[in-house]
């Protein structure tokens, strides 16, 4: 028998790092050798003992990977061991009116891996195989690990409909955020990002973006003045917040497109009236289409993303612990990963 | 001199009829003889006072008309005395960034005739020309004045991108609610009407429309229930209540459409969250654009909106006193008709 280690979910905080059986490809899986898993902000949700009746105290979690196939289950085609790869971590219920429709990343009871199933924080990890998504050869594998989030904000800005040279607002420089407004800006977009945290500031300024921070400057005023009254064309609210919510509206354009990236748990008071006023549309976007993934590999390897800036911490799957704690204490991380393989 | 009646707005939920000078066209202007002209909800409004600051005590309302044209201004060209006419009540700025965007309808200082200028309650109106559509020569001129409003159901449908087959809810039934149903019903669309008012049941049910009372019925589970788990794929919130938002989501399918015709003053709470999981989308309309006066026209025209049954009330001009009083006062009533010419 020949073993592994795995990072488990534990409650209150913690993970414990234990060996286990390498786990082998069932009929339509794969099993992937874990390169680098990013910490996601669902995973810092995990963390914090939000999410523990859905994810329980023996889940490997972990979703934003690279790897390389370690070997593959009967009924599998198209696939070989050695292939650098990612996972779409979504399992979804084909047999619901949204699959049907045409949207199985929405589907009624979809299961996302890492969560509602074990995930990548693991050397080997079995996933189905319409989840992988080949990288290129020469990829870098830490750079890899941005895929997923990347994805998500490929998504975002392909709901948008943003054409280029239009005037584009990203409300909130998280990771998400700042991965929004590199796709955007990649995009053709003329961007700027509103955000409150300093240390985040500072970062999106040294990717290149134009910031404003709400605190200290009327955003409204701001954005009027830089797009001669006319507002923003495209506005994405990643902040999930009150203010935020209340920014999306006040900076639009007649005609403007939201995308609603952030998850809002509370319901918020929204300007309806500005809504009907100025024939505004809200876009609610969820996780990613493979068409998403397909465009985050070729951004990601091409170095459209800036994945050096973006990655602000490394730590070995032995430091887990450290490393959630270090991210959750930090003002200046922007994306941990995990380097989960001893080789990667 | 010759002379004519006009009613004016003088504050306190009073109109006086005064007869005052016919007036004469200027450049670019067209006079219409008005034949009937509809009570708008924005012109009770008015009547409650709610517009005083906007409309002031010397204003001539109304917006909803029909009419025939009287005399043509200098420099109009392709126009005949005695064409029968609606008049799209929209005065754009048109150097504005929403105007230049191709959306004069919602421009930044938009003048709204018949309440930012005198309107149609009076027995010639002179309109600038590029607001004059022409009607067919054997419409109803009663059944014309429903043009206005039609163009306003038309426009909502058409920006909801309705599909034939599709699932539509309706969330209020007062007048544009059940226009907008009419006109989505006509698109395809399998329309449910959402109504609390027993009245507006009745005449929503007596117009064909399934409807449901969601004081008495779970709306949520009965279109569940309708849709086989899927939801609806087309909402229009007409209610302009929390309650109506709380239900706009609810019944809503992955993927929906959900069109905000209501204008909601106060900022409601709307459920995010459900934007995000099911993908929704919100689409703010306001007014119309011209091809939604000439889908209007064709309705009205065929026969698709049951106009006998919507107009529910007609009086003359000299009466519009009661009119408004009649109106505010009827549970029953769903459009009152201003017979403002006295051959009309």
């Amino acid at each position: 028998m020949s073993t592994m280690f795995a990072a488990h979910y534990r409650g209150n905080r913690t993970f414990t790092v234990d060996e286990k059986e390498v786990p082998k490809p069932g009929e339509g899986e794969v099993a992937v050798r874990i390169a680098y898993c990013g910490i996601c902000g669902t995973d810092m949700h995990v963390y914090h003992g939000n999410m523990d009746a859905r994810v329980g105290f023996e889940r490997v979690i972990g979703h934003e990977m690279s790897g390389t196939i370690d070997s593959i289950g009967a009924g599998v085609a198209g696939l070989s061991v050695g292939q650098k790869v990612v996972v779409r971590p979504l399992d979804p219920d084909l047999d619901c009116p949204a699959s049907r429709a045409g949207y199985p990343h929405i589907s009624h009871n979809l299961k996302f891996l890492g969560l509602d199933t074990d995930g990548a924080m693991q050397e080997v990890w079995t996933v189905p195989a319409h989840t992988i998504h080949i990288l290129p050869d020469d990829m870098r594998m830490d750079h890899a690990a941005l895929v997923e989030p990347v994805a998500v904000a490929c998504h975002d800005v392909r709901l948008s409909d943003l054409k280029p040279g239009e005037d584009v607002v990203v409300i909130g420089g998280g990771p998400i955020g700042v991965l929004v407004a590199m796709v955007a800006r990649e995009a053709g977009g003329n961007v700027v990002l509103s955000e409150v945290n300093p240390h985040r500031l500072a970062i999106a300024q040294k990717l290149g973006f134009e910031t404003i921070n709400p605190a200290e400057t009327d955003l409204k005023a701001a954005i009027e003045e830089r797009t001669q009254a006319k507002g923003a064309d495209v506005v994405f609210e990643v902040s999930g917040t009150q203010p935020g919510v209340d920014a999306m509206t006040a900076v639009a354009a007649a005609r403007a497109r939201i995308v609603m990236v952030a998850i809002h748990a509370q319901k918020p008071q929204i300007d309806l009236f500005q809504f009907f006023w100025r024939e505004l549309k809200l876009i609610g976007a969820r996780v990613y289409e493979p068409e998403d993934y397909d465009k985050a590999i070729s951004l990601v390897a091409s170095g459209a993303i800036d994945a050096d800036t973006v990655i602000t911490d490394v730590s070995p799957l032995s430091e887990i612990q450290t490393a959630f704690e270090a991210l959750d204490a930090s003002p200046t991380a922007l994306k941990s990963l995990i380097k989960v393989g001893a080789d990667a």
